[in-house]
């Protein structure tokens, strides 16, 4: 994706704490309190531009969202977005994947979702893949017992990356689509890069996979 | 694969007990003597007319081939082709997949090969798929400890249903191309309809599968 300099945009993330969580680590075990319901909640890692979790947070009033976005010139159109919608099912986090852990705990999240992840082809790169092992254990210990990972990518190199480091980690492939938009899957909400994509004929690859039960 | 009446095939392949295994009932666990040598014994089920089995023995003297054909029909094409091969490491056997443990025994078999199996797209008709679990039981129960099956499909539907099942077997995905054919993959031995579908255009996949250490 490419980043724009916005060097208004921290400023304008801090006029929306309703929707942009100022303090995650502060609602780590708590996030119930945070939606005000017992609802499950869904987070998205690396949310980009936002249109995929404010969709499905229309689409599903009943399922908490949360967009985890790093940069901050990306996730200001993402709170574009949920400005405009103005429900209260879904709030954006400005934090780096990497540190999930300091504003989750176990069981805080009933689902992930990774929607065209940087593939990172570099094979010294493997590390930064959202599909990578150590991020695997990352997700696991948020998420509740035999969570599930809904991952959608166009990069073929990555979806074949991703089901060998899923299969490895013990995963159980529930669904896998290798033609997501010529398949009988219903109520796809598709990202913008997916829209730009897949109007090119690009193939759009989908999997849902579940950590085993313990 | 379309069948033809051949009356004269069973004829045929009695006349040739040095590359169609006669009764292989009499070899379960004994397949070293067989070949005459202590070389790994890898397997194709349903190998159709013998064009992968065949050439994979060439291009490999250090392992023995067994193509396991159940259509008679089919079977003499395959047979033309090792009489015309005339190599001592590849043989076939004229029998149905599912009896595979009359034949075999644990540890007899170090690979397993599918290759363009029929995909029996109905799901009433799952259990027939070569990787339905039944299956997978199946070769685990011939296969050495962390044996490997090796398959590849031109048939999408049947590729997403194989990843789903390895994983819910258990089994880790080594390898997966999802398309073969524009990949880095070297080696490739093509089957005759392999050969006819990818000059059309059609993808091919492919994935290596291992059964995990006990």
């Amino acid at each position: 994706m490419r980043l724009r300099n916005k060097p208004w945009a921290s400023e304008k993330l801090n006029e929306y704490p309703q929707y942009v969580i100022a303090r995650p680590e502060d609602h780590k075990g708590n996030w119930k309190e945070v939606f005000g319901n017992l609802n499950p909640l869904h987070i998205e890692v690396g949310t980009g531009k936002g249109q995929f979790v404010t969709e499905m947070a229309k689409a599903n009033p009943d399922t908490n969202y949360i967009g985890i976005e790093l940069y901050e010139s990306v996730i200001v159109s993402a709170l574009d977005r949920i400005i405009e919608a103005d429900i209260p099912n879904v709030k954006l986090m400005n934090v780096d994947a990497k540190d999930l852990k300091e504003y989750f705990q176990k069981d805080d999240v009933d689902r992930v979702y990774l929607n065209f992840s940087d593939p990172w082809p570099k094979n010294r790169h493997e590390k930064r893949r959202l599909t990578y092992k150590t991020f695997l254990k990352l997700y696991e210990d948020i998420l509740v017992d035999e969570g599930e990972i809904h991952f959608k990518t166009d990069n073929q190199g990555l979806f074949e990356y991703s089901l060998q480091s899923f299969s490895h980690y013990g995963l159980l492939l529930n669904y896998v689509s290798l033609d997501l938009h010529n398949s009988d899957f219903e109520g796809n909400i598709m990202t913008e890069y997916e829209e730009k994509f897949s109007s090119k004929g690009q193939r759009i690859y989908r999997s849902e996979v579940q950590y085993p039960q313990k």
